[in-house]
Protein backbone atom coordinates (compact mmCIF):
# COMPACT_ATOMS: atom_id res chain seq x y z
CA UNK A 1 0.00 0.00 0.00
CA UNK A 2 1.36 3.54 -1.03
CA UNK A 3 1.27 6.03 1.51
CA UNK A 4 2.21 10.07 1.58
CA UNK A 5 3.49 12.63 3.79
CA UNK A 6 0.94 15.24 3.27
CA UNK A 7 1.34 18.77 4.38
CA UNK A 8 -1.06 21.20 4.20
CA UNK A 9 0.15 24.84 3.83
CA UNK A 10 -1.72 28.18 5.38
CA UNK A 11 -1.47 31.40 6.25
CA UNK A 12 -1.43 30.34 9.68
CA UNK A 13 -1.41 26.65 10.46
CA UNK A 14 0.94 23.84 8.75
CA UNK A 15 -0.70 20.73 9.29
CA UNK A 16 0.97 17.03 8.31
CA UNK A 17 -0.04 13.98 8.60
CA UNK A 18 0.90 10.34 6.92
CA UNK A 19 -2.22 9.38 4.98
CA UNK A 20 -2.39 5.80 2.98
CA UNK A 21 -3.89 5.52 -0.94
CA UNK A 22 -6.90 5.01 0.56
CA UNK A 23 -7.22 8.32 2.32
CA UNK A 24 -6.43 7.04 5.93
CA UNK A 25 -4.69 9.07 8.05
CA UNK A 26 -1.89 6.79 9.69
CA UNK A 27 -0.97 8.12 12.95
CA UNK A 28 -1.17 11.61 14.46
CA UNK A 29 -1.94 14.81 13.00
CA UNK A 30 0.68 17.03 13.75
CA UNK A 31 0.39 21.19 13.90
CA UNK A 32 3.26 23.93 13.69
CA UNK A 33 2.10 27.73 13.11
CA UNK A 34 3.24 29.38 9.99
CA UNK A 35 6.01 30.85 10.85
CA UNK A 36 6.10 35.03 9.09
CA UNK A 37 9.86 34.03 7.16
CA UNK A 38 10.09 32.39 4.20
CA UNK A 39 13.39 30.51 5.52
CA UNK A 40 11.56 29.68 8.69
CA UNK A 41 8.79 28.16 6.90
CA UNK A 42 11.43 26.24 4.90
CA UNK A 43 13.14 25.13 8.27
CA UNK A 44 9.39 23.47 9.27
CA UNK A 45 9.19 21.84 5.63
CA UNK A 46 12.26 20.56 6.24
CA UNK A 47 11.78 19.14 10.09
CA UNK A 48 8.89 17.47 8.90
CA UNK A 49 10.02 16.07 5.92
CA UNK A 50 13.05 14.46 7.75
CA UNK A 51 10.83 12.99 10.19
CA UNK A 52 9.07 11.00 8.29
CA UNK A 53 10.15 9.95 4.19
CA UNK A 54 11.57 7.38 4.75
CA UNK A 55 8.03 6.18 6.06
CA UNK A 56 6.41 7.26 2.54
CA UNK A 57 6.17 7.21 -1.14
CA UNK A 58 5.69 10.77 -1.60
CA UNK A 59 5.70 14.59 -0.07
CA UNK A 60 2.19 15.97 -0.86
CA UNK A 61 1.51 19.50 -0.52
CA UNK A 62 -1.52 21.14 -0.21
CA UNK A 63 -1.17 24.76 -0.17
CA UNK A 64 -2.40 28.42 -0.44
CA UNK A 65 -1.27 29.91 -3.73
CA UNK A 66 -2.22 28.83 -7.01
CA UNK A 67 -0.19 25.55 -8.29
CA UNK A 68 1.71 25.38 -11.89
CA UNK A 69 0.76 22.34 -14.31
CA UNK A 70 3.49 20.56 -13.19
CA UNK A 71 2.47 20.26 -10.05
CA UNK A 72 5.92 21.61 -8.80
CA UNK A 73 5.59 24.95 -7.18
CA UNK A 74 3.50 28.21 -6.78
CA UNK A 75 2.01 30.33 -9.67
CA UNK A 76 1.68 34.10 -8.55
CA UNK A 77 0.24 35.75 -5.40
CA UNK A 78 -0.50 33.88 -1.97
CA UNK A 79 -2.12 36.33 -0.05
CA UNK A 80 -1.31 36.24 3.57
CA UNK A 81 1.91 34.09 3.88
CA UNK A 82 5.78 35.49 3.07
CA UNK A 83 6.24 37.36 0.07
CA UNK A 84 8.62 35.17 -1.26
CA UNK A 85 6.68 31.74 -0.77
CA UNK A 86 5.87 31.00 -4.72
CA UNK A 87 9.65 30.96 -4.89
CA UNK A 88 9.76 27.58 -2.78
CA UNK A 89 11.59 24.98 -4.18
CA UNK A 90 9.28 21.99 -3.01
CA UNK A 91 10.67 19.41 -5.36
CA UNK A 92 14.34 19.63 -3.84
CA UNK A 93 13.11 19.59 -0.39
CA UNK A 94 13.22 15.84 -0.16
CA UNK A 95 15.25 13.04 -2.14
CA UNK A 96 11.59 11.40 -2.25
CA UNK A 97 8.99 12.44 -5.12
CA UNK A 98 7.65 15.77 -4.19
CA UNK A 99 3.68 16.38 -5.61
CA UNK A 100 2.27 20.09 -4.77
CA UNK A 101 -1.19 20.93 -5.77
CA UNK A 102 -3.56 23.91 -4.72
CA UNK A 103 -5.38 23.33 -1.05
CA UNK A 104 -8.74 24.13 -2.46
CA UNK A 105 -8.08 22.11 -5.58
CA UNK A 106 -7.15 18.99 -2.68
CA UNK A 107 -9.74 19.44 -0.84
CA UNK A 108 -12.16 19.24 -4.42
CA UNK A 109 -10.38 15.86 -4.92
CA UNK A 110 -10.32 14.11 -1.98
CA UNK A 111 -14.28 14.55 -1.61
CA UNK A 112 -14.11 13.22 -5.66
CA UNK A 113 -12.43 10.38 -4.25
CA UNK A 114 -13.95 9.63 -0.95
CA UNK A 115 -16.63 12.33 -0.22
CA UNK A 116 -19.48 13.86 -1.44
CA UNK A 117 -18.70 14.36 -5.23
CA UNK A 118 -17.59 10.62 -5.72
CA UNK A 119 -18.51 9.15 -8.89
CA UNK A 120 -19.57 12.55 -10.56
CA UNK A 121 -18.80 13.57 -14.28
CA UNK A 122 -18.30 17.35 -13.28
CA UNK A 123 -18.31 18.38 -9.69
CA UNK A 124 -17.55 22.00 -8.50
CA UNK A 125 -16.80 22.79 -4.37
CA UNK A 126 -16.63 26.15 -2.85
CA UNK A 127 -15.33 26.52 0.28
CA UNK A 128 -17.48 29.30 2.29
CA UNK A 129 -15.04 30.80 4.81
CA UNK A 130 -13.08 33.87 5.56
CA UNK A 131 -12.91 34.17 2.22
CA UNK A 132 -14.10 31.13 -0.64
CA UNK A 133 -12.31 28.92 -2.34
CA UNK A 134 -13.14 26.67 -5.52
CA UNK A 135 -12.15 23.43 -6.79
CA UNK A 136 -13.48 22.29 -10.09
CA UNK A 137 -12.95 18.73 -11.44
CA UNK A 138 -13.79 17.70 -15.18
CA UNK A 139 -13.70 13.77 -16.04
CA UNK A 140 -11.65 12.98 -13.43
CA UNK A 141 -9.08 15.99 -13.89
CA UNK A 142 -9.08 18.80 -11.90
CA UNK A 143 -9.16 21.79 -13.81
CA UNK A 144 -6.09 23.98 -13.78
CA UNK A 145 -6.43 26.26 -16.67
CA UNK A 146 -3.59 27.56 -18.96
CA UNK A 147 -1.11 27.85 -15.85
CA UNK A 148 -2.48 26.33 -12.70
CA UNK A 149 -4.74 29.47 -11.45
CA UNK A 150 -8.40 28.45 -12.54
CA UNK A 151 -10.90 27.84 -10.16
CA UNK A 152 -11.09 31.24 -8.57
CA UNK A 153 -14.54 32.01 -6.98
CA UNK A 154 -13.86 36.02 -8.26
CA UNK A 155 -16.92 36.51 -10.58
CA UNK A 156 -18.86 39.69 -10.17
CA UNK A 157 -22.36 39.54 -8.45
CA UNK A 158 -22.73 43.45 -9.33
CA UNK A 159 -21.05 45.55 -11.27
CA UNK A 160 -21.50 49.39 -9.60
CA UNK A 161 -18.63 48.97 -7.19
CA UNK A 162 -20.21 48.24 -4.28
CA UNK A 163 -18.13 45.95 -2.45
CA UNK A 164 -14.47 45.92 -2.04
CA UNK A 165 -13.04 42.35 -2.83
CA UNK A 166 -9.99 40.93 -1.21
CA UNK A 167 -8.89 40.56 -4.77
CA UNK A 168 -8.23 44.07 -5.19
CA UNK A 169 -11.21 44.38 -7.77
CA UNK A 170 -14.92 44.91 -6.60
CA UNK A 171 -18.38 42.60 -5.99
CA UNK A 172 -16.60 39.29 -6.81
CA UNK A 173 -19.01 36.32 -5.62
CA UNK A 174 -16.24 35.90 -2.55
CA UNK A 175 -16.96 39.08 -1.09
CA UNK A 176 -21.24 38.11 -0.75
CA UNK A 177 -20.66 34.24 -0.28
CA UNK A 178 -17.89 33.97 2.70
CA UNK A 179 -17.73 34.95 6.05
CA UNK A 180 -16.71 38.51 5.62
CA UNK A 181 -19.68 38.85 3.14
CA UNK A 182 -22.66 37.64 5.66
CA UNK A 183 -20.76 40.18 8.77
CA UNK A 184 -21.38 43.02 5.07
CA UNK A 185 -24.66 41.72 4.51
CA UNK A 186 -25.53 42.29 8.11
CA UNK A 187 -24.06 45.74 8.32
CA UNK A 188 -26.05 46.77 5.39
CA UNK A 189 -28.87 45.48 6.31
CA UNK A 190 -28.75 46.67 10.06
CA UNK A 191 -26.90 50.13 10.18
CA UNK A 192 -25.00 48.32 12.91
CA UNK A 193 -21.07 48.68 11.85
CA UNK A 194 -20.60 46.38 14.92
CA UNK A 195 -22.65 43.12 13.62
CA UNK A 196 -20.74 39.82 13.50
CA UNK A 197 -21.15 37.07 11.50
CA UNK A 198 -21.47 34.97 15.20
CA UNK A 199 -24.39 37.75 16.17
CA UNK A 200 -26.24 36.19 13.07
CA UNK A 201 -25.71 33.15 13.59
CA UNK A 202 -26.79 33.01 16.74
CA UNK A 203 -29.56 35.67 16.30
CA UNK A 204 -30.70 33.28 13.91
CA UNK A 205 -30.84 30.20 16.43
CA UNK A 206 -33.02 32.30 18.91
CA UNK A 207 -35.31 32.75 15.60
CA UNK A 208 -35.00 36.77 15.86
CA UNK A 209 -36.61 37.73 12.21
CA UNK A 210 -34.21 40.53 11.13
CA UNK A 211 -31.14 38.05 11.77
CA UNK A 212 -33.04 35.13 10.03
CA UNK A 213 -34.11 37.29 6.88
CA UNK A 214 -29.83 38.17 6.87
CA UNK A 215 -28.94 34.83 6.67
CA UNK A 216 -31.78 34.08 3.68
CA UNK A 217 -30.05 37.37 1.22
CA UNK A 218 -26.63 35.50 1.89
CA UNK A 219 -27.75 32.20 1.18
CA UNK A 220 -30.12 33.91 -1.92
CA UNK A 221 -26.41 35.26 -2.98
CA UNK A 222 -23.97 32.36 -3.01
CA UNK A 223 -27.19 30.47 -4.65
CA UNK A 224 -27.51 33.04 -7.18
CA UNK A 225 -23.18 32.48 -7.59
CA UNK A 226 -23.94 28.49 -8.11
CA UNK A 227 -26.74 29.38 -10.89
CA UNK A 228 -24.24 30.92 -12.97
CA UNK A 229 -21.53 27.69 -12.23
CA UNK A 230 -24.04 25.48 -13.27
CA UNK A 231 -24.61 27.18 -16.39
CA UNK A 232 -21.71 27.32 -17.44
CA UNK A 233 -20.04 24.04 -16.21
CA UNK A 234 -23.49 21.65 -15.96
CA UNK A 235 -21.98 19.90 -12.77
CA UNK A 236 -23.69 16.59 -10.91
CA UNK A 237 -22.90 17.89 -7.96
CA UNK A 238 -21.79 21.21 -6.23
CA UNK A 239 -20.43 20.52 -3.05
CA UNK A 240 -19.90 23.29 -0.03
CA UNK A 241 -17.15 23.05 2.38
CA UNK A 242 -15.47 25.42 5.17
CA UNK A 243 -16.00 26.55 8.23
CA UNK A 244 -19.60 28.55 7.16
CA UNK A 245 -20.77 25.96 4.98
CA UNK A 246 -22.70 24.26 8.63
CA UNK A 247 -25.12 27.37 8.04
CA UNK A 248 -26.48 26.88 4.91
CA UNK A 249 -29.70 25.00 3.70
CA UNK A 250 -28.74 23.11 0.97
CA UNK A 251 -32.29 21.78 0.36
CA UNK A 252 -33.12 25.39 -0.39
CA UNK A 253 -30.38 26.30 -2.08
CA UNK A 254 -30.55 23.27 -4.44
CA UNK A 255 -34.52 24.52 -5.03
CA UNK A 256 -33.88 27.53 -5.70
CA UNK A 257 -30.70 26.76 -8.68
CA UNK A 258 -33.08 24.20 -9.69
CA UNK A 259 -35.63 26.32 -10.40
CA UNK A 260 -33.47 28.93 -12.54
CA UNK A 261 -30.68 27.57 -14.34
CA UNK A 262 -31.14 26.39 -18.13
CA UNK A 263 -29.03 22.98 -17.40
CA UNK A 264 -29.43 19.88 -16.57
CA UNK A 265 -30.47 19.39 -12.28
CA UNK A 266 -27.46 19.80 -10.03
CA UNK A 267 -27.22 18.22 -6.73
CA UNK A 268 -25.78 20.85 -3.58
CA UNK A 269 -23.98 18.65 -1.09
CA UNK A 270 -21.88 19.48 2.14
CA UNK A 271 -18.64 18.48 2.05
CA UNK A 272 -17.96 15.03 4.10
CA UNK A 273 -13.98 13.95 3.77
CA UNK A 274 -13.95 15.86 6.94
CA UNK A 275 -11.43 18.49 8.04
CA UNK A 276 -8.37 17.23 6.67
CA UNK A 277 -9.13 17.07 3.08
CA UNK A 278 -6.95 19.20 2.27
CA UNK A 279 -4.33 16.84 3.08
CA UNK A 280 -6.54 13.58 2.12
CA UNK A 281 -6.56 15.26 -2.04
CA UNK A 282 -2.91 15.95 -2.03
CA UNK A 283 -1.83 12.19 -0.57
CA UNK A 284 -4.12 10.47 -3.09
CA UNK A 285 -2.94 13.01 -5.97
CA UNK A 286 0.42 12.83 -4.85
CA UNK A 287 0.14 9.14 -5.09
CA UNK A 288 -1.68 8.86 -8.24
CA UNK A 289 1.40 11.09 -9.81
CA UNK A 290 3.26 7.89 -9.00
CA UNK A 291 1.15 5.73 -11.35
CA UNK B 1 -9.32 13.25 -47.10
CA UNK B 2 -12.32 12.67 -44.97
CA UNK B 3 -15.00 14.48 -45.88
CA UNK B 4 -18.52 15.76 -44.18
CA UNK B 5 -21.97 16.56 -44.81
CA UNK B 6 -22.44 19.43 -42.48
CA UNK B 7 -25.78 21.06 -41.96
CA UNK B 8 -25.89 24.28 -39.48
CA UNK B 9 -29.96 24.03 -37.85
CA UNK B 10 -30.89 27.14 -36.30
CA UNK B 11 -34.38 29.37 -35.53
CA UNK B 12 -34.78 30.48 -38.96
CA UNK B 13 -32.21 28.89 -41.61
CA UNK B 14 -30.60 25.48 -42.06
CA UNK B 15 -27.46 25.86 -44.18
CA UNK B 16 -25.27 22.82 -45.36
CA UNK B 17 -21.95 22.81 -47.43
CA UNK B 18 -19.56 19.90 -47.91
CA UNK B 19 -16.50 20.04 -46.23
CA UNK B 20 -13.07 18.12 -45.75
CA UNK B 21 -10.98 17.47 -42.84
CA UNK B 22 -9.09 20.87 -42.98
CA UNK B 23 -11.95 22.79 -42.92
CA UNK B 24 -12.06 23.63 -46.66
CA UNK B 25 -15.17 24.09 -47.59
CA UNK B 26 -15.96 21.88 -51.21
CA UNK B 27 -18.59 23.80 -53.84
CA UNK B 28 -21.86 25.44 -52.68
CA UNK B 29 -23.36 27.06 -49.38
CA UNK B 30 -26.60 25.70 -49.08
CA UNK B 31 -29.90 27.67 -47.28
CA UNK B 32 -33.04 26.69 -46.64
CA UNK B 33 -35.76 28.78 -44.33
CA UNK B 34 -36.12 26.37 -41.07
CA UNK B 35 -39.87 24.95 -41.58
CA UNK B 36 -42.29 25.78 -38.56
CA UNK B 37 -43.32 21.95 -38.20
CA UNK B 38 -40.74 19.45 -36.84
CA UNK B 39 -42.15 16.99 -39.81
CA UNK B 40 -41.00 19.89 -42.51
CA UNK B 41 -37.57 20.23 -40.65
CA UNK B 42 -37.18 16.51 -40.62
CA UNK B 43 -37.98 16.25 -44.67
CA UNK B 44 -35.26 19.15 -45.20
CA UNK B 45 -32.15 17.24 -43.54
CA UNK B 46 -33.54 13.86 -45.95
CA UNK B 47 -33.51 15.91 -48.62
CA UNK B 48 -30.13 17.07 -47.75
CA UNK B 49 -28.65 14.00 -46.95
CA UNK B 50 -30.00 12.21 -49.97
CA UNK B 51 -28.55 14.99 -52.47
CA UNK B 52 -24.62 14.59 -50.78
CA UNK B 53 -24.79 11.23 -48.25
CA UNK B 54 -23.05 9.52 -51.16
CA UNK B 55 -19.83 12.17 -51.52
CA UNK B 56 -19.22 12.09 -47.95
CA UNK B 57 -17.95 9.89 -44.96
CA UNK B 58 -20.20 11.19 -41.45
CA UNK B 59 -23.35 13.85 -41.45
CA UNK B 60 -21.94 16.31 -39.22
CA UNK B 61 -25.10 18.68 -37.55
CA UNK B 62 -24.26 21.62 -35.73
CA UNK B 63 -27.32 22.82 -34.17
CA UNK B 64 -29.04 24.80 -32.18
CA UNK B 65 -30.31 23.16 -28.69
CA UNK B 66 -27.77 21.35 -25.58
CA UNK B 67 -26.80 18.28 -27.73
CA UNK B 68 -26.22 15.09 -25.49
CA UNK B 69 -22.36 13.22 -24.74
CA UNK B 70 -23.06 10.85 -27.05
CA UNK B 71 -23.71 13.24 -29.77
CA UNK B 72 -26.61 11.65 -31.09
CA UNK B 73 -29.57 13.98 -29.68
CA UNK B 74 -30.75 17.30 -28.05
CA UNK B 75 -31.16 17.78 -24.47
CA UNK B 76 -33.82 20.05 -23.43
CA UNK B 77 -35.36 23.08 -25.11
CA UNK B 78 -33.72 25.13 -28.07
CA UNK B 79 -35.63 28.19 -27.87
CA UNK B 80 -37.45 29.26 -31.51
CA UNK B 81 -37.56 26.06 -33.23
CA UNK B 82 -40.56 23.34 -33.71
CA UNK B 83 -41.26 22.18 -30.00
CA UNK B 84 -40.87 18.66 -31.05
CA UNK B 85 -37.24 19.23 -32.05
CA UNK B 86 -35.23 17.77 -29.34
CA UNK B 87 -37.29 13.93 -30.79
CA UNK B 88 -35.52 14.47 -34.00
CA UNK B 89 -34.15 10.66 -34.86
CA UNK B 90 -30.32 12.53 -36.16
CA UNK B 91 -28.70 8.77 -36.07
CA UNK B 92 -31.73 7.38 -38.56
CA UNK B 93 -31.47 10.28 -41.28
CA UNK B 94 -28.71 8.37 -42.57
CA UNK B 95 -26.89 4.91 -43.23
CA UNK B 96 -23.80 6.89 -43.16
CA UNK B 97 -22.19 8.07 -39.47
CA UNK B 98 -23.83 10.79 -37.82
CA UNK B 99 -22.34 13.53 -35.51
CA UNK B 100 -24.47 16.22 -33.89
CA UNK B 101 -23.31 19.22 -31.87
CA UNK B 102 -24.10 22.19 -30.44
CA UNK B 103 -23.76 25.50 -32.49
CA UNK B 104 -21.96 27.34 -30.14
CA UNK B 105 -20.00 24.40 -29.69
CA UNK B 106 -19.07 24.16 -33.24
CA UNK B 107 -17.83 27.30 -33.75
CA UNK B 108 -15.90 27.30 -30.69
CA UNK B 109 -13.93 24.19 -32.29
CA UNK B 110 -13.57 25.91 -35.45
CA UNK B 111 -11.50 28.47 -33.73
CA UNK B 112 -9.23 26.19 -32.00
CA UNK B 113 -9.14 23.85 -34.49
CA UNK B 114 -8.25 26.59 -37.62
CA UNK B 115 -9.22 30.50 -36.34
CA UNK B 116 -7.60 32.43 -33.35
CA UNK B 117 -8.01 29.97 -30.30
CA UNK B 118 -5.71 27.80 -32.73
CA UNK B 119 -2.66 25.73 -30.14
CA UNK B 120 -4.24 26.83 -26.70
CA UNK B 121 -4.56 25.12 -23.76
CA UNK B 122 -7.96 26.54 -22.56
CA UNK B 123 -10.17 29.15 -24.78
CA UNK B 124 -13.38 30.08 -24.33
CA UNK B 125 -15.51 31.30 -27.24
CA UNK B 126 -18.48 34.09 -26.83
CA UNK B 127 -21.11 34.76 -29.64
CA UNK B 128 -22.23 37.86 -29.34
CA UNK B 129 -25.59 38.16 -31.69
CA UNK B 130 -29.37 38.57 -30.66
CA UNK B 131 -28.54 36.15 -27.44
CA UNK B 132 -25.11 35.06 -26.37
CA UNK B 133 -23.53 31.57 -26.92
CA UNK B 134 -20.73 29.89 -25.40
CA UNK B 135 -18.43 27.50 -25.98
CA UNK B 136 -15.28 26.48 -23.98
CA UNK B 137 -12.11 24.32 -24.95
CA UNK B 138 -10.15 22.21 -22.03
CA UNK B 139 -6.84 20.90 -23.06
CA UNK B 140 -8.52 19.34 -26.45
CA UNK B 141 -11.71 18.94 -25.58
CA UNK B 142 -14.85 20.39 -25.27
CA UNK B 143 -16.53 21.15 -21.78
CA UNK B 144 -20.09 19.39 -22.23
CA UNK B 145 -20.89 18.79 -18.65
CA UNK B 146 -22.75 15.77 -17.03
CA UNK B 147 -25.43 15.82 -19.78
CA UNK B 148 -23.97 18.24 -22.52
CA UNK B 149 -25.15 21.53 -21.37
CA UNK B 150 -22.87 23.16 -20.22
CA UNK B 151 -21.61 26.43 -21.18
CA UNK B 152 -24.06 28.42 -20.83
CA UNK B 153 -23.36 32.16 -20.79
CA UNK B 154 -26.29 32.13 -18.00
CA UNK B 155 -24.36 33.59 -15.13
CA UNK B 156 -25.49 36.74 -13.24
CA UNK B 157 -24.55 40.56 -13.90
CA UNK B 158 -26.68 41.11 -10.70
CA UNK B 159 -29.20 40.19 -8.30
CA UNK B 160 -31.71 42.67 -7.68
CA UNK B 161 -34.38 41.64 -10.40
CA UNK B 162 -33.59 44.37 -12.85
CA UNK B 163 -33.59 42.98 -16.93
CA UNK B 164 -35.66 39.68 -17.40
CA UNK B 165 -33.24 37.43 -19.39
CA UNK B 166 -34.32 35.09 -22.14
CA UNK B 167 -33.99 32.07 -19.81
CA UNK B 168 -36.86 32.82 -17.67
CA UNK B 169 -34.71 34.45 -14.91
CA UNK B 170 -33.24 37.59 -14.29
CA UNK B 171 -30.23 39.73 -15.12
CA UNK B 172 -28.25 36.63 -16.97
CA UNK B 173 -24.80 37.56 -19.04
CA UNK B 174 -26.57 37.36 -22.05
CA UNK B 175 -29.16 40.20 -21.14
CA UNK B 176 -26.28 42.38 -20.84
CA UNK B 177 -23.92 41.53 -23.68
CA UNK B 178 -25.88 40.44 -26.59
CA UNK B 179 -27.39 43.13 -28.92
CA UNK B 180 -31.03 42.93 -27.26
CA UNK B 181 -28.44 43.72 -23.92
CA UNK B 182 -27.02 46.66 -25.83
CA UNK B 183 -30.65 47.99 -27.29
CA UNK B 184 -31.59 47.61 -23.11
CA UNK B 185 -29.16 49.69 -22.32
CA UNK B 186 -29.42 52.30 -24.89
CA UNK B 187 -33.24 52.75 -23.63
CA UNK B 188 -32.10 53.00 -19.59
CA UNK B 189 -29.33 55.77 -20.69
CA UNK B 190 -31.44 57.64 -22.84
CA UNK B 191 -35.13 57.13 -21.37
CA UNK B 192 -36.11 56.44 -25.34
CA UNK B 193 -37.93 53.32 -25.65
CA UNK B 194 -37.31 53.44 -29.51
CA UNK B 195 -33.53 53.77 -29.52
CA UNK B 196 -32.03 50.38 -31.35
CA UNK B 197 -28.65 49.12 -31.67
CA UNK B 198 -28.73 50.50 -34.92
CA UNK B 199 -28.79 53.85 -33.59
CA UNK B 200 -26.01 53.30 -31.30
CA UNK B 201 -23.49 51.73 -33.91
CA UNK B 202 -24.50 54.93 -36.26
CA UNK B 203 -24.42 57.34 -33.44
CA UNK B 204 -20.59 56.03 -32.09
CA UNK B 205 -20.23 56.38 -36.03
CA UNK B 206 -20.63 60.16 -36.12
CA UNK B 207 -18.92 60.76 -33.03
CA UNK B 208 -21.98 61.33 -30.67
CA UNK B 209 -20.92 61.21 -27.22
CA UNK B 210 -24.23 59.76 -25.49
CA UNK B 211 -23.56 56.81 -28.31
CA UNK B 212 -20.04 56.02 -27.43
CA UNK B 213 -20.55 56.65 -23.69
CA UNK B 214 -23.86 53.76 -24.28
CA UNK B 215 -21.41 51.34 -26.25
CA UNK B 216 -18.47 51.72 -23.70
CA UNK B 217 -20.93 50.69 -20.82
CA UNK B 218 -22.37 47.64 -23.38
CA UNK B 219 -18.23 46.83 -23.79
CA UNK B 220 -17.76 47.46 -19.91
CA UNK B 221 -20.49 44.79 -18.55
CA UNK B 222 -18.95 42.08 -21.69
CA UNK B 223 -15.38 42.71 -19.75
CA UNK B 224 -16.61 42.43 -16.22
CA UNK B 225 -18.34 39.41 -18.01
CA UNK B 226 -15.08 38.10 -19.34
CA UNK B 227 -13.38 38.87 -15.72
CA UNK B 228 -15.34 36.23 -13.95
CA UNK B 229 -15.13 33.63 -16.89
CA UNK B 230 -11.24 34.01 -16.94
CA UNK B 231 -10.94 33.73 -13.47
CA UNK B 232 -13.04 30.36 -13.43
CA UNK B 233 -10.99 29.10 -16.33
CA UNK B 234 -7.46 30.71 -16.90
CA UNK B 235 -7.73 30.79 -20.51
CA UNK B 236 -4.95 31.39 -22.69
CA UNK B 237 -7.62 32.98 -25.04
CA UNK B 238 -11.43 34.52 -25.07
CA UNK B 239 -12.60 34.62 -28.61
CA UNK B 240 -15.25 36.64 -29.66
CA UNK B 241 -17.94 35.96 -32.33
CA UNK B 242 -21.25 36.76 -33.59
CA UNK B 243 -23.06 39.52 -35.41
CA UNK B 244 -21.94 42.16 -32.12
CA UNK B 245 -18.56 40.90 -32.24
CA UNK B 246 -17.70 44.19 -34.64
CA UNK B 247 -18.50 46.70 -32.64
CA UNK B 248 -16.56 45.51 -29.52
CA UNK B 249 -12.95 46.66 -28.82
CA UNK B 250 -10.98 43.98 -28.12
CA UNK B 251 -7.54 46.03 -26.56
CA UNK B 252 -9.86 47.57 -24.65
CA UNK B 253 -11.56 44.56 -22.78
CA UNK B 254 -7.86 43.17 -22.88
CA UNK B 255 -6.49 45.69 -20.91
CA UNK B 256 -9.42 45.97 -18.15
CA UNK B 257 -9.93 42.16 -17.59
CA UNK B 258 -6.46 41.61 -17.20
CA UNK B 259 -5.81 44.59 -14.91
CA UNK B 260 -9.02 42.75 -12.43
CA UNK B 261 -8.16 39.32 -12.45
CA UNK B 262 -6.50 36.85 -10.19
CA UNK B 263 -5.26 34.49 -12.68
CA UNK B 264 -2.79 34.83 -15.64
CA UNK B 265 -2.68 37.12 -18.30
CA UNK B 266 -5.48 36.16 -20.94
CA UNK B 267 -5.82 37.37 -24.78
CA UNK B 268 -9.45 38.52 -26.44
CA UNK B 269 -9.75 38.18 -30.11
CA UNK B 270 -12.05 38.19 -32.60
CA UNK B 271 -13.18 35.09 -34.24
CA UNK B 272 -11.21 34.02 -37.44
CA UNK B 273 -13.10 31.06 -39.16
CA UNK B 274 -15.87 32.68 -40.70
CA UNK B 275 -19.52 32.68 -40.63
CA UNK B 276 -19.54 29.32 -41.72
CA UNK B 277 -17.45 28.04 -38.62
CA UNK B 278 -20.50 26.23 -37.10
CA UNK B 279 -20.50 23.95 -39.80
CA UNK B 280 -16.45 24.03 -40.36
CA UNK B 281 -16.17 22.98 -36.65
CA UNK B 282 -19.48 20.57 -36.86
CA UNK B 283 -17.35 18.89 -40.09
CA UNK B 284 -13.92 18.41 -37.53
CA UNK B 285 -15.68 17.08 -35.15
CA UNK B 286 -17.66 14.46 -36.85
CA UNK B 287 -14.75 13.51 -39.24
CA UNK B 288 -12.55 13.40 -35.70
CA UNK B 289 -15.33 10.79 -34.44
CA UNK B 290 -14.56 8.88 -36.77
CA UNK B 291 -10.73 8.26 -36.19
Amino acid sequence: MLKALAIDVGGTKIYNAVIDENGNILGEVEKYSTPKAFDEIKKVFKEIISKHEQDVDVIAFSTCGAVNNENTGIVGSTGNIAKEYPSMPFTDLSKKPVFVENDANCAAWAEYKIGASKNTTVSVMITLGTGVGGGIIINGKLLKGQNGAAGEMHFKMRTDKHRKCSCGTWDCFEIYASGTGLKLTAQEMTNNPDITTYDVVEGVQNKNDKMIEILDKWQNDIADGIIGLANLFDPDCVVLSGSMAEFVNTEMIENKVNNEIVTTPVKIKKAQAGNYSGMIGAALLGIESLK
